[in-house]
């Protein structure tokens, strides 16, 4: 969200996917054209791999804005022409996000700060934890609805339809695995799917298992990284949004590599979290189209 | 995104800009789709501090294409109606490119090793050096124009005008300074504007003078970096086109900063030359807009 | 090689620096083994531009370690030997660190999170802010001393003096200009000398003046980044610690540069305010010796 | 700190490793001392995970210098003393490499490069490729041995007889794996462990197989890396000496992806070979220890 001047008028975004055809970027520019309105970003992408075309718009109107509902609608003619899929929404209306967070909480904090400076642009829907309150008594959550949900083999599937419970009671948008250290049932992350981020260590080469930094510390490799995105059925595998790396030595202990890890890991899930919410995101298969702003 | 499959119809490449207003988007993709044209990648920018628009269509035709300046000739309309600055032509045709050199030769040898491989796709005009060939005599030259210029501060007028001569005579597009230790005069600098890039170090923070990178190291700077920008009469000022740094350390001397440095250097003047050679890269004042690929 | 074992015996980091001359790391190490000690990690640097040997060594001892004052009166006889310059301290001895911010927190914030996670391993002596104590509400400032220290042209002498005397009394070791927008005097900058560590954006190429972030987006830069340093009298000059840049695009706003320039500026804050803490980093006249962990 | 004064005498340059002990840095320094050397550089590690320490030191005489084997005998008595494994060699004798190299010769032609303008201080013992030498014709190859030794399994064994000889024959150091596009079989790196580097394509997360970066595209991967490792009898599992990566989006096709990796595979092979010709890189089990210039 590049820091448009604030019209009265509201803005919307609006992603699609459809086949590559001759006509779509025209059809759409001259949809929005007749309908009153003014293009203030758009960005195309004709994926020669799959055959598909993407495309974001952000437009307002010169005059009084119609409602969402009345947008989408005038949008019905060309999704049945051109067989598209259509996410639309209004700018300004911030989306509800509830954070998932376990003991190690630098993520959790993160995006709280960022929320807080108004750099995330977002309501908090709740805090959900398998740690009780008290766990992150440094951190300022006025305010902030909090559930402690402790997880365990017996009380998983319980515990997940509290959550599922919690994030439909609140019209919860996006979920964001904040260093949440539970793997979601299939189920769940299929109900999830497309709106639940998740973040975590990646290396060159990967590790695969348990205590990943010792893994990696042990193979002596160079460089440490962090890959945020999106949840399925296979936790470490959904389309990636955002990826990082930083530069380390023969001399970082595995302590090193995790104190390092946490600072990429925050900026990586920070800048996917603001993708995810600026409309910047489609996913295609396995794979996503992240228009940068 | 670069590697289309070649079609048998060719591909444009437009880039124009012009003063924003609602309808730009809509009537440049109605216009190409009504001339039975596709659009292949598309890239806007609204910019909101200047109240100028940006955009790069790249398109092409679904039965046999028009000439360039028939097709040329068809966004007549558009461009008066808009008031549109434009540039248009053929993406199949290389442009000519003239180098110019000096004593250190790192950046022409890695423009022209990409140029043998196909990674910059382009004809060679010629090269021009301030140095007899036989500096170049671990170069593979085979074929290619060379032109020895020598210049002094008597001869430089003449010489340089030999080198309009020779730019004008071989259809040069553009002229790259691949660390060609001249000052172009004013005057050429002019005749130049927009198709001259050059490249050069950079420092944070920036020093002005005769060995920078000595200059650097008494300073302690932790990064090095250069930069790639189109020529003006203020030789290191004109509009950025790519930058990148190196982290270094107090352990490198101004030796081992020369040494990076021309490692940056050369991919910065790579990564610029592809830029423009796509019709990537719009002036804009004192400002560039590049579109990724 | 931060995290060592903890062994019940002290460690003592030893900073040191004299003529290059035969015989200094032999002299050092023999006289650290003589006394009973282990060297756990060294460096040196032999700086052939100022003709100057550095060198940080940290050894424990086998048996009961002396005190501060018994180690470092070993020493006395190499010291006047060969002319050395040496700081000595206990490792796990906390410095009592100052904050001094302003209105933008991020750095502030970004520092306490890093002290209360132990990834800063430091006592705070305080926060001085130049703005109220209920500007900083969203942060936890539980337990630390805030002393509200407004500046004006009128009565910078007269809070500079206060200030001065919360370092004095506080038996503060390092001062964090967190941010701190407000200039120090010549007089308070050099009584700090050598422990004041003030955050900064840089650019390629440099700007001077007001908004540098607008004078940057004029200007197309594409790398944007930040700068820690020793405080001197010249507030933007002085011996850098820590750089790094992120890459940004004609598409960023001033206001996007800002919002950027936050995170490249809390991490480079933070790198530099350990490296100090750990006794990295070596002074040499404009420059500094910063031995990486 | 590579570009020393050449000073009329020789350095050494010494890289040992022993079990953790007090008393070794001593040790080693004022045996140098003693034999009338002067300590030019030096870089330790006590690696707390394995227990061991490294040290890599370069020196020279403040009068004549002994000879290789003179050096190399006075340490005796230190080596037994602390079990120690070392390497020792002059630094001003230039080692010889050998360069295989397959169809894709971007490494080969940047290697040469950095040979031919003194950044890579080495011989080059000759150029060994399973394609024939026309492959080759646009690279200057003037004084170099060429040997084509093209590779079937029914030759392969035959061939890698021949290369071992002409290693032997040459007295090669270092073996470079260009982008050379054969497996050796398991015997044969076995017998160039420790001296055989190859360079090869990284991401996160990792991909086995043919088209790898086929593999990264359709995983939507944002980074693309590599790696240069030494060759052990997994190929691509080598102890790691260096690794870069580079930021990619969905817009580059497998096309932009292999070659955006070319630049970082040279980049990160050169870094590597330069490393292992300083001296700067130890083996220990799996990892590297590489003491940074």
């Amino acid at each position: 969200m590049r820091a448009v001047t604030q019209s009265a008028s509201p803005a919307f975004i609006l992603a699609l996917s459809c086949v590559n055809q001759p006509g779509i970027v025209a059809a759409v520019a001259t949809h929005i054209f007749n309908s009153g309105g003014n293009i203030l970003e758009a960005s195309q992408f004709d994926d020669l791999s799959s055959g598909r075309f993407f495309m974001r718009v952000v437009f307002n109107f010169v005059d009084q804005a119609p409602s969402l509902d009345a947008v989408r609608g005038g949008f019905a003619l060309l999704i049945s022409r051109f067989g598209m899929e259509i996410s639309l929404r209004e700018r300004g209306v911030k989306q509800n996000v509830m954070l998932l967070a376990s003991k190690f909480d630098h993520c959790l904090a993160d995006v709280l700060y960022r929320w807080r400076t108004g750099e995330l642009t977002m309501n908090i829907a709740g805090i959900v934890a398998n740690h009780p309150r008290e766990t992150y008594a440094h951190l300022n959550l006025d305010g902030l609805p909090f559930h402690y949900l402790p997880v365990t083999a017996d009380t998983k599937a319980e515990q997940e339809a509290k959550l599922l419970g919690l994030i439909e009671r609140s019209n919860t948008d996006l979920v964001v695995l904040a260093r949440y250290m539970q793997v979601l049932s299939n189920d769940l992350s299929a109900k999830l799917a497309g709106r639940c981020i998740n973040i975590h260590h990646s290396f060159l080469p990967g590790f695969k298992g348990a205590r990943p930094y010792h893994a990696a510390h042990a193979r002596g490799v160079k460089l440490i990284g962090a890959t945020a995105h999106y949840v399925t059925a296979d936790l470490d595998e959904g389309p990636i949004i955002e990826q990082d790396v930083e530069r380390i030595t023969h001399a970082d202990s595995p302590e090193d590599l995790i104190r390092k890890g946490r600072d990429i890991e925050r900026r990586v899930l920070a800048r996917a979290i603001a993708a995810h919410l600026e409309g910047r995101v489609i996913i295609s298969g396995a794979r996503t189209i992240v228009f940068r702003d």
